[in-house]
């Protein structure tokens, strides 16, 4: 197989503004984590910014773009609508897709869910334990059955995200709280990963078990099989069975609606 | 319990435009199911058209509907991005909703499924049979294991939706196809139904069958339990354990974030 | 509607052997059970146990229950396996079962799942909170987002269940584990819902939220619709579309299989 | 990575006593579907029978399964209950399985989903159509979005299973049925298939698109991540937070039940 294409979305903008978000990660977080997936065999990461012309994501790269992983939190509403629907479209076309953290609130994981995606949070530098709910799921390869992060922010439930199609990772939190923190989808042909850790505040991507699960979701999501095609007519004369037209129509005979 | 408070929605286009539709359902589809409705205990249904201010959806209207029927299809494109808003935070809120036909194309369940929701479809009055796959479901009650509609248009697979929470009822059609014609879900608080039969060139909704599924999906979709909040910070100060705050913050003391 | 008929079958072996759970359950943990639901309108409850002649489970009881409440923990090997092949054919014919505390290892429960059903365990009287994942869930009508149990045994994931249909609640630890302590799922005709609160040597369904889950539950599962047929042969000239019989076949005229 | 280590497990009795049938597989079904999958590369396919010792399936052969296939039909009654369990445990720990057919009605299909398996039938010699409802599917991959049998027997909806993890296929049938003929579940750490195709007086299994089918389900199921442990208690010395015993315990200090 091919190397799987990953394009790291980072909003960037605390990594500017934050001393203490830009001593954790000099070079952004997205960088941090495509570094950590470029040492994963198979798997080749670029980034893209939201500071960068059409947010780093200009006509052709999500076509070459097999996972895209994105992060933002502070600056959701400057990304453009016209990009957030062209990812929308390469998912629905078989691009796997990873929302870390605060990108639960991103547009493009919302415009995905059809949900609020709303949840309960406290940043207070508590210790959160992850436990796998799935051990043989293929994102949870390698992992033990729980780690810990000593110190992240709390998200917590009810968390306003549709059914899962799986839970993998359900994190307690030393404040009281719980928390569905990695959860699975499908939407059109493409798969979509939500995986809770990661405030930038704490140096949550550094952390070996938090990059063996991106790298891991990477290899899940990556698009498998044919893409979808889009909504299509089938005249009665291309029908599998032999039938004949009969009734009134609304249609023409191009199976347009007359305007 | 109260009456459950029915809103049937409807495009009103192919009524006022085309000869057929008019004499099928002279007051208009809406109005024909909203009629069947009401003669089903329990439930009060009106409505409402595209062509109102509004599109028949003004401020408070939603706040006192219980159930939202929605029938659209050569109109989509002027349904108001708003009044789409509107529609989907009150679905969050508890709301039920129920899309019925050429709906799955229109801006409010493509908004609540975040997927293509495309489909095969072909208009030749070819017979369609409706097999229930979960016998024991409430919008089940009172059918036979399956029912036919002697003329039909055919949806067929793939359907571009997210895997249903329950796959109720599978059609089966004469050309060939096959369709997974009644699904739910679950969006926020609310419950969605999707319900293929209902081309407006033949007269679906005056068949009694027809009739009792969607008066079934009324009761189940009906909003129980409490509706969702939105989402709040949980000060370290009320944590449900007590801790202590540590380390950095990107948040002021508000639980903001700096401009 | 008819009351719902509730049957709550108790294991009644630590009742009867240990001091503190003689003293909290002092008529035994089913009739408590059963007293709170009575105390429910629209809710008639009976018990049965062990101890009785098959299980307090006579022809005909299974099928005057319209809801069967299971509590067990030292005697699972105990239980007739005639017996749990009645419960489960009843569950598949549309009573609702309840599964409560330890019965996630009793017999009818596994043999519903077809899984291993196991979990991480610890008796240290704990602190446990209950977190609703899903507000809006008929199970939760009327309780807060999360309640507390100040002592109760610790059950802890990777919980060997199927993926549920609806995860309901999370459980948090205070000896830092989390659970899906309560879980929905289908079964033939038959809703089932598991429910983890319940230790015998901790006063648990003495507590208010716990007995409200609990009918709550009882109403969900109450049966709905029609029940599921028997497997049956479809001769030809009973086809819904009319064809004609070609080929070899390996059954006899009566659509069965050759000695 | 290594070769798929597959068993293919057949009933092979009317292989014997059914000319059609012997003609049409002169060395079995299971032989015929093992070499369609022994020419697919990264797969080793082997046999075992019914009235082998053991089954085939002698202590230890289960261990270097990687994927079980399972095809039975006239004799399901006379597999060992022993051997039921056992496959049923290899699933858990991670083994993966796939029924064909009529093995919908078999013990260990039946003992996984524990639920009623029925559904309709009629042998007729019918067309039978599968459509894709999921065409990124890896079990879909290289496939069209539909293919034909000419001559197969009905399988009909409702279809007595759990509902899917995923639903692949769905079946169109000329004598006007529908059915599921493609599902996924996880059953503890092992991936299920159902794939309905393969009555034994038709050639289905010599038919390419089936046999494509049966290989991206082989490489489905195979194990992934790592198998689930047995249940097991956590003593408090042991907890992941800092708690101290307290309140009555039903267990002694090795974490037993008393007699």
């Amino acid at each position: 197989m091919n190397q799987i294409r990953v394009t790291v979305w980072g909003e960037n903008v605390h990594e500017q503004t934050n001393a203490t978000v830009r001593t954790l990660y000099p070079t952004g977080m997205h960088q941090c984590i495509a570094d950590a997936l470029n040492s994963t065999p198979g798997i080749h990461a670029t980034t893209a910014t939201l500071d960068q012309p059409d947010h780093g994501l200009p006509p052709g790269r999500l076509q070459e773009t097999d996972v895209l992983i994105w992060w933002g939190h502070a600056a959701h509403g400057q990304v453009r609508d016209d990009i957030v629907e062209q990812v929308t479209e390469a998912v629905w076309s078989g691009m796997g897709a990873i929302f870390l953290h605060s990108a639960h609130f991103s547009k493009p994981f919302k415009r995905l869910m059809g949900t609020p995606c709303n949840l309960t949070w406290r940043e207070a530098g508590e210790r959160e334990r992850l436990w796998l709910t799935s051990r043989n799921h293929p994102i949870a390869a390698g992992l033990p059955d729980h780690f810990e992060l000593e110190t992240e922010e709390m998200y917590g439930e009810p968390f306003g995200i549709p059914e899962p199609l799986e839970t993998v990772f359900i994190s307690w939190f030393q404040g009281g709280e719980v928390f569905r923190g990695g959860c699975t989808w499908r939407r059109g042909s493409g798969r979509v990963f939500y995986f809770s850790p990661g405030h930038e505040s704490y140096p949550i991507y550094h952390q070996p078990q938090i990059q063996r699960v991106i790298a891991n979701a990477v290899q899940w999501a990556a698009p498998q099989g044919r893409a979808a095609d889009t909504p299509r007519n089938t005249p009665v004369e291309q029908a599998r069975e032999k039938i004949a037209a009969r009734g009134p129509s609304v249609h023409d005979a191009d199976g347009n609606l007359p305007k």
